[in-house]
């Protein structure tokens, strides 16, 4: 049985593109399991899809192929790659859409899809998911080694990711994603704020607002009421119960949050 | 071979939430074929979600699992649920969302979801979607038996349906959906219409408008006009040839209308 | 093995419409891969759904079945027709939304929807999406003639395609598509333009704006710079790099585009 595909791109479904590359792979592995993530990641957000793949590469199986096409740097000189990361594939440009699973799992392998056996026939410079990305999945899915679809990238592009920063008694993140919900979801993993939390109340900082001490979920609050948590990504995320955080606290991607033990106020004045 | 699972959300595709729900399926039940009905249900619509699901839910063949997560409550004290209802599994919050399944068929078992053993490891308590829902659709795709997954729930939520009442002569009851070309989706059934349509002819009165009889198709009437009909449903709805009931009528969500024989003007003072 | 069964439409996923397809598919031929293209088409936009279905109905392996159902004549006298075409089978009211593919490929037969048998017991007359045509695709998916489904169609419906001509040293066509980054996409075929570019530099003209000859993609140009390539359709498109040409050049569905061969100035005063 061919190896599943799951499809993340921002070309949106409207246009056919995707279906295209659901075309290609179909004809050169017949029956594989083509399983849509999104398709309307905001147009040329690699940063963005680089956090959304954080999200779900790891739950499925080992051997899946993960095919993410966000792209803006189409027909330009940026390499396409395959990689297997923590046993799974991927396909993508390589442009740090990789970058959140690079940082938390090996990279076993990566190559550069320069192999032109593995690509369609006639190469469009302005669509290489159909291209160059479609027909490599492909064929990963049917069983061609990793190593056959073109010659070895040592160093995939990582994009900086955002700082996340411990220092005495506190941690400095960033929000990564305001999610549907308007949740504002942090760098800050939950396992740097455990220590805090075992010494005892913490305060958690965002914009100008003090949300008070790590709850365990929305229900913790009132409606309408700002709350921190243990989001289900394992970092810091800031909601509001049956509201929308970003709205109501007017924060968005980018803005520094803060865990910082309670007690007598800390003479540091660098809140965000 | 598995159960298919049908996915029906308010996660929107965007987050990547909805990928991380079918990676824990594919990795529980390899293979399992996985259908997409909706993601991007209003955030929080319970009701507007258990009338899409009386849509499909019996047009899938016995033994598909359907899978509904639409959870403002998640956090909060609410039940997660599997039943089995005329002969189809359902995974779901327990909050209402099968109120019209559960109307127009009967209940054949449900448990609550409480079997650690079909649970992921960690449950994140604002992700239930991941880490209760999709666990349990996977377990009962592989065959899992329903009565495994948890205790006897027996009395699931169900929501107040909307009013909708027969008297004398007429029939009356309330839009219940408005759909993407702006149709208005009413709960009067066609079998409540019937015998007063045997009788001679109608009166279809919605807000302050009277859209005469009960036509047979959109092509009824001219382009543009509004005409009342025996929708797909079932039930009567109200549309306009080429145009958006909607917008023309200006009237939604609730409104009451009422199917009344015609004939000479009835004494009746309760249009709505 | 069934045949996999592709899905385009204009109805939206909210509303459950395609879920109810799904499900009538499901229960005929089990099994059977459904390949979601798009719901998002704009309500009623038979021409652009027929420009999208160019773009992949060729990429899906022979014997794949199309669906698209794209059907503001829900209701009136259109016929509802199956077609076999360049080997791959379509489903389709009969509106002209196959006009493409038919112009491109040859029609091996088609015919009318018209055996009860192979319909829903009962036909809405508002949906034939789910009572004719989805069960129409499920029976070609699971092995039914195409001749069994209905009384030959000689002459399916075709939309007039854009005024797309050659004269002298220039062609004329069309912008046939925005797509979601803005690109216009215009009727004008690359090998038209190729023996002009043969003989020399050429001139793109669009709306008021003259773009140059045509280049080899994006990257060939600043960004936020316009420019004129041969698109992944194998016609002539109309990008910004980094940018939205239709926002740009301000023109959009319908503008006439030249490619006139460049050196002294033509004596033609056609432009558009």
């Amino acid at each position: 049985m061919n190896r599943a595909v799951t499809i993340l791109t921002d070309f949106g479904t409207r246009d056919g593109y995707v279906a295209a590359m659901k075309g290609v792979m179909a004809s050169i592995a017949p029956g594989t399991a083509l399983v849509d993530v999104a398709h309307d990641v905001r147009p040329g957000d690699v940063a963005g899809a680089a956090w959304i793949l954080r999200r779900y590469w790891h739950l499925f199986p080992v051997d899946t192929v993960h095919l993410a096409v966000v792209d803006p740097g189409v027909g330009t000189a940026r390499r396409a790659l395959a990689a297997r990361i923590g046993g799974r594939f991927f396909v993508a440009p390589d442009n740090g859409i990789l970058s959140w699973a690079l940082h938390e799992a090996e990279l076993d392998a990566a190559v550069s899809l320069d192999q032109p056996r593995y690509r369609r026939e006639e190469v469009a410079p302005t669509f290489h998911g159909r291209d160059i990305f479609a027909p490599a999945a492909a064929h990963l899915s049917a069983g061609v080694p990793l190593a056959d679809l073109g010659s070895p990238l040592i160093h995939p592009v990582r994009l900086p990711l955002p700082d996340t920063i411990r220092r005495g008694n506190e941690v400095e993140g960033r929000v990564v994603q305001v999610d549907r919900f308007g949740n504002l979801i942090t760098s800050i993993p939950s396992a740097w704020v455990q220590p805090l939390l075992e010494q005892g109340d913490v305060r958690t900082l965002i914009g100008r607002h003090d949300l008070g001490t790590i709850r365990r979920t929305y229900g913790d609050v009132e409606e309408g009421e700002p709350v921190a948590i243990i989001g289900s990504d394992l970092t810091v995320e800031v909601a509001v119960r049956e509201g929308r955080a970003a709205d109501l606290l007017k924060v968005g991607l980018g803005t520094a949050v803060i865990v910082r033990q309670a007690g007598p106020p800390s003479d540091s004045g660098d809140q965000a």
